[in-house]
């Protein structure tokens, strides 16, 4: 019994089976499989490898971003001089890869909780008093209400559009254990002290122009400004780790998200952004609040990420799944040479052998005798 | 040697090798073996390819998302009326896709910075001085501490219920360039402006009733309301990109995320939704401030997006990696056919040719003569 | 026409091919043989299935984040003690999971608009009149200008340190219907209530010492509050779901983002974390603000997650690239075989049978006679 396993596996390690073919000699059917085959491979190198880079593996990055913008905006209404900084003007203050950049506003001073008479519909609780000179009713709400029936124009901050951003964006791979900051090498503090972001001579500056973002995302500055609307900043990462990492830069690209006057189809339901919010202060006893209607330019810094690296899984799959499809290339040769040629039976019979006591005939291959 | 070249060169175009087969006229063993390729056949074509859509490539959106909402809250504390309009209630103010709807609160008015006996610990910078009264310690703290030890109920701002929240989403699938937003074709101003969110009646409408989205993520509108809770409103675009791009549509769904009563097993340690902000001031020459301890809803709109696409290399890749199941379903035939059946020698010798100067005999195939 | 079609069928349903092989009874070839084709078996069940799950799908989870401090930090400047509680700070107030925590402070009290002479250059708009004395220009703006040139230290928040952070974090995997909240089995109030974040000792206490988490993130306290910094504290869920899903659990790592002092290639360029926010406040019917530089360290809680489960698709699609990698062992082993081994002629004339009329030599295998 033990020497009959010791054969067996003695028998499977000497012995070695390769299938038995017939080399079918004819032009027509030859160059037709060869041209095949040659397709098949060429599809698998040319395409799966090099230009799906089907023999590396992908990751996609752990992001933050912080962004930082500058400037002074001025304003002069109703003979009042006002300067707007950074931290009157951006909505969150705390540098987020979302934010508000406001560019237009009305203000409605002074406002305190009380009675009178709302100018559109539910400004607040009904008092049931109703007013015949505004022919509107009374209710309880923050008081002057806000009138928002006309918005300002030329927008009061247009000089938004001198504002800079400075974004400062690092991505992990963790699947790679790599890790980069967009301030690159060569993006050293002199270069960033005077650079300005521009697509072909300064594109990798971090330092962008508020005026240029509105621009390059298709807007109208005046426009935008006027009624407020969302831009989309997309940094990305496409990396070969293969090569060495100083190559994984970042590419800024812009894009309108709402109020493009373009998207004619879908967005003319609702142009703008704005919203609102209060300064809020106690005069005497009395709670009191300025209310801001803002109009702005909401920024989204949005990271893009797809890094490549050699690995021997994809690689493996891609020519596994490739002999794979040799396979059909063979089959669709098989399926000529048996069926459309002339000499089909005769290679028919150099093909298959019957098992059984067969007869070989012509019109089927093995039928029983 | 060039002519060899050649030769060899024009061998290779003209031959070409197919495996030579045995026919094996079996009942048993040709129905079992038909029936398994059909299967692997059927798996591949109805399971990868209809069921799982192996012939297209997916991509992923980028997305951005804007918020509005809109409603006014009344509250009577103390005979005082108050008014809460969208910039009181709201935080942050400008629209972002995570926010805060307040509910309830605890209001500290007047706090200034002195000494005063701490109610729980830790409420500020210990003086040494202890008051019997309160049987605490006194601290260097906002005075008068905030004393959250009773939550007003019923909430302050039931009123909330019936706010209204507008959502903005665009997405778009880098990959194919396809830019969706979700006022898709026939949501226009005119639909919008009277339209309520309804899952089977208005699934498409953006406008969403702040009551309706709690019962639909299975909260009960005043436990939410007392406590606070956060609840994720599901965008999902799941888009076949080989139809035209109008039925690629988005889909709304809610979801309890934390203070779910369900969720016995792992959120009783900690329920609800609060935290603490301030409205500061100065009265006279003193910084005074009015702390909330804030409850409230917190909405997370999470956008989900898949589309898909025919794509070639997805699909030869399937087809490959099915041809080679389709050789595992060759290699179970051959066990079957060589080693079990009562005709297993006589197929061996059909199938295999020794090398060497073997005879064959029974029980090994091919043994050294 | 219709027993011709019958036939067919018949045929192909009692009928089975099988290749025709040959048995190469040859030690050298057969070894290598074999140990390749062990080679391939071996890298197909323990690296694709084994190591890399091959025989799973995966899914990335659907998060929501909610985060909270704690912790009252104490300052004495100019004799003026003050307290600084949560809503003091942290921004925003609201508990996303992106926040700065205030460890460092340049307040500028009392600004209102009117023309000064500017310290640094563009704080606001020039009056054209200069100053002789500060020899910079007049410009309209808040007035005092604030003075950034130095920055406390030490930090003026360093209490800063013994914050708490409490993280509350739910996933969904869609695909698997599966969702965790980082407060998993065992993680009751009582534990919360006591327990502080150790790497060793307590890896799923969810609460976190500040100081701790810029430790762990390889930043040093005094440096980070003075100049601000930012930390990714990443939640890694990688879960097994084809166990029970208790074993699901998060893991905390801890990453400096920038302002680190090791990544000296890329970050000098600007290092630190900061942002200014102003409490403006009505004085008389003047409109003033307290403006402060802010200096701090950015939190963002980022979620990874990674579930695998098995699945029938990617288990098949790997068996069959496998058989396909089989395949090219074959072709290997017939290379050596046909074109290395000495009696390679033999084993041509074994394996191929020519068509037509050829005159097997050695030479070529299939010559035209």
């Amino acid at each position: 019994m033990k020497s009959q396993i010791t054969n067996a596996i003695s028998d499977f390690f000497f012995e070695y089976e390769t299938p038995r073919q017939v080399l079918v000699r004819d032009r027509r059917v030859g160059v037709a499989c060869r041209l095949i085959q040659l397709g098949v491979l060429g599809y698998i190198i040319g395409w799966v490898f090099i230009y799906e880079n089907g023999y590396q593996s992908t990751d996609t990055a752990i992001s933050s971003v912080y962004t930082k913008m500058k400037g002074v905006g001025y304003t002069k209404i109703n003979g009042t001089e006002s300067v707007w900084d950074v931290s009157d003007y951006v909505f969150p203050p705390q540098g987020d890869s979302s934010f508000v950049v406001m560019t237009n506003f009305i203000m409605t001073e002074g406002q305190q909780m009380g009675k009178c008479p709302e100018l559109i519909l539910f400004q607040g609780q009904m008092t049931g008093v109703c007013v015949n000179k505004t022919k509107t009713c009374e209710v309880v709400t923050w008081c002057p209400v806000e009138d928002d029936s006309s918005i300002p124009y030329p927008p009061l901050l247009m000089s938004a559009e001198n504002y800079t951003l400075f974004i400062k964006n690092s991505v992990t791979f963790p699947l790679f254990g790599v890790k980069r900051s967009n301030l690159v090498e060569g993006i050293d503090t002199g270069y960033i002290s005077k650079c300005i972001y521009h697509p072909e001579n300064d594109p990798l500056c971090p330092i962008f122009k508020l005026g240029d973002i509105v621009k390059f995302s298709g807007f109208n500055f005046e426009t935008i400004a006027k009624l407020g609307g969302a831009i989309g900043i997309v940094v990305d990462w496409t990396c070969n780790l293969d090569l060495d990492k100083k190559y994984c830069k970042p590419e800024y690209t812009f894009h309108g998200l709402y109020g493009n006057a373009d998207e004619t189809d879908v967005t003319r339901t609702s142009v703008g952004y704005n919203f609102r919010y209060a300064k809020y202060y106690m005069e005497g006893k009395v709670q009191k609040r300025t209310l801001f209607k803002v109009f702005g330019i909401r920024i989204d810094i949005i990271v893009q990420s797809l890094a490549r690296k050699f690995d021997i899984i994809p690689t493996l799959t891609a020519i596994g799944s490739g002999v794979g499809i040799f396979g059909v290339a063979t089959v669709v040769c098989d399926l000529v040479l048996l069926h459309l040629l002339p000499k089909k039976e005769f290679y028919k019979n150099m093909k298959f052998k019957c098992t059984d006591s067969h007869i070989q005939v012509s019109s089927t291959l093995c039928i029983n005798s």
